[in-house]
């Protein structure tokens, strides 16, 4: 990843403020913050926890979806990275060749002459596959490719369900002189926001039996030895001790949210060693009721899956309290004492990965200053 | 609006298939398209119901941040237009000069230079107030602005609560120079998605009652007629016949949505005159599973307030079915015959205006044809 390939027109109104004394207290709003102590330290965790265990980290970059965190995470340990989708993988190329795996099925022409464009661009692109015609469409490709297939861990999201539809897979790869065969992708996405440690810890070594009886099937078939890619935020306290991982795709970790902080991950409770970094930043546009104040952020800045409210992170005063949307431009904040006209409130998102995906940009604080603004490139692309 | 002034880049990769026959079928996917045909009608129908009322057509752009879309109300009836922050007006300024009023207030110094810049870009700028405070800043400005004061109809977003205070606010408003006394706001948000017909006529004809009060209370002192603003796609048959509205702030009406589509607008529970316009197009990404599909929209595509699910309007064969996003990036459709891998479908969204917010363009489609590609520039503004 090159830092001065980033695209230097970032869409933010805020940009006059960088670097500013008091300039996160003035921003535009409603605008998406990374507090970039808590980011480092994230970033530097989870390449400690990784470190020892010679598996290879491969960050999800659909988590945030930032050229500027894809180099920090490629210079703090990352091997490589996982993309969800072509134009993901698209965006993310320009910036460096960094080995890229899209972790999503792809099955038209269209999306064919892209994969074949892509190999071009980068040293090692790799794509998963769960039927033989995702196989027959790459093998037709003027292009290298390495594969993964994609195994169900148990969400049915890929039609790989038995270790003999695996090792045919592997057969009809391996036949195909344009494809490598590079392994599995054994992704049990369920386990991510299990919240309870010891349904967690049940689950994660069924998954990882499940993982190790795949490799196996397929691993006596293939030439050399498999990469077996998958495990998440969520279930990272685990996918450490992981028989079967090699790859680790956490994404979520460098953000963090209120719902990844309800995730027990030790037995006593004690939640995962990465905190809160992102916040919507939101300001009180209404401040004459004697019981709340409303701001100007709503539905279309927060991204909400299982219900949790977002939760406030300053002012201090407020620290945790929940916030809420209560229409799609507007939010909600009770109790006393009331805020005041014209404050800015930082608010912890539910849900990184799709609230990031609102937004276009990421301003960067540190202390009472915005540092920088990273442009979210691959944000909207498909 | 003119539409010469519309971006020329826009981004889509989908961009080489417009006017190819059968470029429907193609598409690279998940993207957001709008069915020419009901959209038209949608727009026409809006414009009859309007016209004999001797109201003010003044639709919402927030609901699809286009400016394509904003000249087409535009050419068939609106006097104006809503917007929903001073971002979305410096978009829509760019376009021609169309009265825009911003329904939100606005409260910071930055906001307020914002304001006196657009005031001088569109020949008229009306903008929101709720407390002295919000007056006073106003009143500063080297700029000409319309006010109108935001009554609080139930919600609790506006602090302006009682008629007394209203007027209190008319008098300071009145004593502003630069400051244009234009009426009054009374949006009555709660009503759109009540669906059961009685539970809303009767709050409909609430709602007419208090803002005919704060009306006859600022107009006593007033100099001239007010204008009187609010109503929304769910409300839109009682604000036809509404005493105290003069300017109508439809939006949804133009895409709609599953949830406009659950809205009883007759005592027999027929649905409101405006059809679905708008659909997600998502493709099969897996298909080897005896249940169901695995296809590539999940809930980054697809905003849901009210817990409906997205609705099938094609192929035809699943015409209604639901939907389901199971991850962030992943959608589902169970049922047989199954879909074949690559198939692609066209999912009506839950709620319009923040699933808009989710793209970066509208691909229009008319019949098996992509026949343009609109902006939605307005996206992410702030």
């Amino acid at each position: 990843m090159n830092r001065h390939d980033t695209p230097s027109a970032v869409p933010s109104s805020n940009a006059d403020l960088v670097d500013i004394p008091g300039g996160r207290e003035e921003l535009d709003t409603p605008c998406l913050l990374v507090d970039l102590p808590v980011f480092k330290q994230n970033i530097e965790r989870a390449a400690q926890m990784v470190a020892d265990t010679g598996k290879a980290f491969t960050p999800h970059l659909k988590a945030h979806k930032t050229p500027d965190i894809a180099e920090m995470q490629c210079a703090a340990s990352a091997a490589g990275f996982c993309v969800a989708s072509i134009g993901e993988a698209e965006v993310f190329a320009k910036y460096g060749d960094t080995p890229l795996t899209i972790t999503s099925a792809t099955v038209t022409g269209r999306q064919m002459a892209r994969i074949a464009a892509l190999s071009k661009q980068v040293s090692e692109l790799t794509v998963v596959v769960d039927t033989p015609p995702n196989i027959r469409a790459l093998a037709n490709l003027d292009a290298t490719v390495s594969v993964l297939i994609d195994i169900d861990m148990g969400r049915g999201r890929s039609a790989c369900t038995e270790e003999a539809q695996a090792v045919h897979l592997a057969r009809e790869i391996m036949g195909a002189p344009n494809l490598n065969l590079a392994g599995l992708q054994c992704y049990a996405g369920q386990l991510s926001h299990m919240n309870d440690f010891h349904d967690r810890e049940e689950q994660a070594a069924a998954s990882d039996r499940r993982a190790g009886a795949f490799l196996a099937a397929v691993g006596s078939i293939a030439d050399g030895p498999l990469r077996c890619s998958g495990g998440s935020t969520g279930a990272s306290m685990f996918d450490l001790a992981s028989s079967a991982l090699t790859d680790l795709q956490w994404g979520s970790y460098a953000l963090m949210d209120v719902e990844y902080g309800l995730v027990q991950a030790t037995p006593d409770g004690n939640p995962l060693p990465f905190e809160p970094a992102l916040r919507v930043a939101t300001r009180v546009i209404s401040a004459g009721h004697e019981t709340h104040v409303i701001t100007d952020a709503g539905d279309k800045r927060f991204a909400n899956k299982y219900g949790a409210a977002p939760r406030v992170a300053s002012p201090n005063r407020y620290l945790g309290a929940e916030f809420r949307p209560v229409s799609d431009e507007h939010g909600e904040l009770k109790g006393s004492p009331l805020l005041r006209l014209g404050e800015i409130l930082e608010v912890i998102p539910p849900h990184c990965d799709p609230t990031v995906n609102l937004f276009d940009a990421l301003h960067v604080v540190d202390g009472d200053r915005l540092v920088d603004i990273w442009s979210i490139a691959a944000r909207g692309v498909y």
